[in-house]
């Protein structure tokens, strides 16, 4: 549980996700400095490299001017916890020197909307699972068969596949819509053009804290260890490009033009007061994917929309607490095959759909294949997105009115080269 | 054509992967240096950063000090290229200071039996393609159908997917078995335990050269810009593994665990005079796939087996001008999307097979899934690979007795942890 007698001197509001539980961590730059590693509360980004002149931390600060934040995340959950804790401590004293020192304050905390995000971390490999029990059964019951929606190795594995990393990007990076070989139902052969299906998936990643080396596994009760944080992804597809390429070896040019983070970090520590009971699991796993404790998290997803000139709204609200398989079943079976894994390695959730059609975590399943268009507040219609359109992912836990969250995850589809 | 009257001072054996025509890029180390870029000619490698101490390639010699070619080959193929002209003419020219210099000539050449080879460029994507219609043929057939054993999309496009970076190992690399999920035929329910079926696929790769944006896409007339060198690629495959886990989305743990390259890049260049015609193409391909010019390649290659304690013998011949598609091709399929892409990115052939049961690059056809074990001199068969065996990779071009290669691409299989 939230210990939410817990408050900051710094306001901040209830609707924020940076509240003093959080304390995310991320890459800023702004026309005074290219790149440096900062945290957030309320409405403030916290420069760590600039905090650290004060040698509050007692560290070599030279790790929070890099270009990412591999090399902190190197350091160690018990470094990065340290930092956070240090943090919760000076931003909670009313005395903290922080408060009281004027020029330390102006050095020290920028306003969010005067900073521009950069890509957090640098991912070394990018993984892809397919973890939500809803979201399987929609695409195997729209493409397959009703009745055999999953197919027999889903409920024995977690399902997964590799991306491709270069093309993961931060939030606010436009992209163009992505041409490519398609197969028409009507035509005999391919015809190359613009995807007409430009979908989004709504997920989450986990980003990977500490290194393995060949041939070591990481069992459930360890994987926490392993996992430093979450961030949102929006895996964008290209359904008709994805449907023509995709036997017998899976989704390639259909995803890898670009994916799309949230800029924040939230750390799995931080994470940790919302845990629930994972999903009822039957027929049993094999023993290396069994786990103890309650290793699902309530964390609400939610997916606006933007078309041009427009306003933004909602179209789509799911929750983390709908998967099937944990974070830490996921990396128990990525690893049990003694493939390594280095820090910075993104692992991405899959849609994250659930039971209602409200919760639909792509817009495949949302407009059921594009054959129940939604409305939208201006009077258009959406069977997948627009050129110009916006979408942005949003999540957030919260405890008696208190958040910690992601910030958004936000892109727009400009038209096609 | 190779100028075969091209010779060095350097005594170069007919069988040797090295020739002048050859001057490969790699990476060493040994008691002396922990990394240092080199070349190779006959039993030699060059050490490029101290052949720089005498300013003969008029460059900044601390690229030759890193620990990847990466820097190295982002310099463009321009300085690339004139780095390779440099030592063609130190090398031939009788009365190079190289020659003639003893202190210098011991500094700068070292034996290769003397020095390890290391992991030659750091690799940010890792991509499989399948373009080998042979090989595509015969897996189609196995596990599906004779008459429609290639897919529709098949001859439309290099079928690709993404594979994992971090498990690419250089030459002379072990690991163990792998573990993981498997459904035996005659199991109700998955088993787990090591692979039983372990095998190899007999492909090469290519390496990027010059990064593209995303957006970006890159033509067939273009991509030899692109292309810095090839390397042989040992897709390590755990065939009960993949046949479980694999659908929908492609394979996963079942290749994963380890992958094995050759340690010199061999530049495009090189292989300039080994081009040959590719592969009649009907029916005619979408205009973004077609190319002018010979672009695909006679380049041997050879897998031998060599049981613990036993000799190496040759159990595969193939020829890289198998492909049905070319580098070129996969190279502007890839990118057609707009997926970007960086320098020491690798791009892997798929399993090259030809025609001939002696040439299929893979155990899975060559004993057909098993069912015709191979015999091997010392009198054990092989459905798979065993235990202990260690398999080695060869590939060189020939031209009038004259070869260019890569050098062994070996690794040896430990028992499962």
């Amino acid at each position: 549980m939230l210990n939410t007698r817990l408050k900051s001197w710094i306001t901040v509001n209830d609707d924020s996700d940076f509240s003093i539980h959080n304390l995310p961590f991320g890459i800023y730059s702004d026309d005074t400095v290219a790149h440096r590693v900062c945290s957030a509360i309320g409405e403030y980004i916290i420069d760590l490299f600039e905090l650290e002149s004060f040698d509050l931390l007692n560290m070599n600060r030279s790790v929070f001017e890099e270009q990412y934040l591999n090399s902190f995340i190197e350091l160690g959950k018990k470094e990065t916890n340290r930092v956070r804790e240090k943090l919760t401590e000076l931003l909670t004293d009313e005395n903290s020197v922080l408060k009281s020192n004027t020029d330390f304050f102006n050095k020290v905390f920028k306003k969010q909307k005067d900073v521009k995000m950069l890509m957090p971390v640098k991912v070394g490999d990018y993984t892809d699972f397919y973890s939500s029990i809803d979201h399987a059964t929609n695409i195997g019951t729209m493409i397959r068969d009703p009745k055999n929606a999953l197919m027999p190795n889903w409920k024995h594995l977690p399902v997964g596949y590799h991306g491709r990393a270069s093309s993961i990007c931060v939030s606010g990076h436009s992209f163009h819509r992505p041409k490519g070989q398609q197969k028409p139902p009507d035509s005999e052969t391919p015809v190359f053009g613009a995807t007409k299906s430009l979908d989004i998936e709504l997920e989450t990643a986990f980003i990977i804290g500490k290194k393995t080396e060949m041939g070591d596994s990481i069992s459930t009760d360890n994987a926490d260890d392993h996992i430093f944080g979450m961030v949102l992804f929006n895996d964008w597809s290209a359904r008709d490009i994805q449907t023509w390429e995709y036997v017998p070896l899976g989704p390639f040019l259909a995803k890898n033009f670009a994916s799309t983070i949230s800029p924040w970090v939230v750390t799995l520590e931080a994470l940790e007061p919302f845990r629930v009971k994972g999903y009822d699991q039957s027929p049993p796993l094999l023993p290396y994917l069994q786990y103890k404790g309650d290793k699902n998290l309530d964390i609400k997803l939610q997916v606006y929309l933007k078309p041009e000139g427009g306003k933004e709204e909602k179209v789509i609200e799911s929750n983390y607490k709908y998967m099937y398989y944990t974070m830490e079943q996921q990396l128990a079976h990525h690893t049990v095959n003694g493939c390594n894994m280095n820090v910075g390695d993104m692992l991405a959730s899959g849609t994250i759909s659930g039971p209602l059609a409200s919760e639909y975590g792509s817009f495949m399943e949302l407009t059921w294949r594009g054959s129940k268009p939604i409305k939208l507040q201006d009077g258009t219609e959406r069977k997948f997105i627009n050129d110009n359109d916006t979408v942005i992912l949003r999540g957030y836990c919260e405890q008696n009115g208190t958040r910690i969250g992601f910030g958004d995850c936000a892109a727009t589809v400009l038209p096609a080269k």
